[in-house]
């Protein structure tokens, strides 16, 4: 383990997702040893981009403008709106183009162990929209872990004198998979959740 | 890289699935300086397993007894057939507990580009249980792969005049995986085939 300055810095990378303490020392080496110019230029970034994001007061998704592109977006469906967990997943699911109505993000999932209850997840406030607005079908885009489930499960409950459609994305095989390697609740899933072809 | 028997061994072990060439040499060395009558024991196993099991006549899972365990059991129901790539596949989806049928292992599964056809997948073997049984439901337990969804298709289009419902596993989101780590192509069809909650 570094000290001063460069142990700092080695403590900060250690934050960062998927970065341990050998990744994070290679990080902080790297830094110091590179161009000046560029390592000042990344802590600027960081710096000016936590300063312009903040959560669009509709949706909750991380933005630079309010409300954010998806709120203001006279394309899109205020009919359909999807619940995700994070902005990250507001992006991916940009990706594969099957979306078109507004999003929500919950910020976290529930958790009892944890506890992370319903005033954790920012729940008053999609129920706000599911009131006073018309929603044709509501997809809970949570993944199918215990948390996800409790989430889905509990905001299913909740929603559903407002909502007329609530869905949730299919379980199942992942795409390139192999029996062999696919869990067993998966699996069992897959087959009960069979399709005619 | 070894020499004489003991690189006979390591080429031996590198057939393995999963056995790449450190592994092999781990595992040779491991076998020759263990006690001789464990290593033995191995090999003798490995002998009497190849030469007692054969492919079940009626549905080519490797079996011990003609017919099969599976194809005598008289609380399997004979109008369910559950189709799949290879013999470890009924297993696993033994464990499962979710279907109480017959099983057809086809052996592989169609690749026109490696020139597998139908001729390969024991077809022809298949078809004549379809045309000769009553079969209410056909279960394409195959993985969503290439190779899989063109196996799939085939059999389905072949057998639809034959079987009354024809249906596959459910494709989606593995359960305990999150949005970020799942490949577009499930994504997008784990969002298309949402249901409700």
């Amino acid at each position: 383990m570094f000290t001063g300055k460069l142990g700092d810095l080695e403590q900060a990378l250690k934050i960062l997702p998927g970065i341990g303490a050998k990744s994070a020392q290679r990080l902080a080496i790297f830094l110091i040893n590179q161009n000046k110019t560029n390592a000042l230029n990344l802590a600027t970034s960081i710096v000016e981009a936590v300063e312009s994001y903040f959560n669009c007061p509709t949706c909750n998704m991380l933005t630079e403008q309010s409300p954010c592109e998806f709120c203001q977006d006279s394309f899109r469906s205020s009919e359909k709106i999807c619940i995700v967990e994070n902005t990250q997943d507001v992006f991916i699911l940009e990706n594969i183009h099957e979306f078109k109505g507004r999003y929500f993000v919950l910020g976290r999932l529930l958790s009892p162990i944890q506890g992370i209850g319903p005033k954790e997840i920012n729940f008053a406030k999609l129920m706000e929209i599911l009131k006073n607005n018309i929603i044709e079908e509501m997809v809970l885009a949570l993944p199918p872990s215990a948390e996800g489930e409790t989430t889905i499960n509990f905001i299913a409950s909740q929603a559903k004198d407002f909502v007329e459609n609530i869905t949730r994305l299919s379980t199942g095989l992942p795409f390139g998979g192999d029996l062999e390697y696919t869990n067993q609740l998966t699996l069992a899933e897959a087959f009960k959740r069979r399709y005619s072809v």
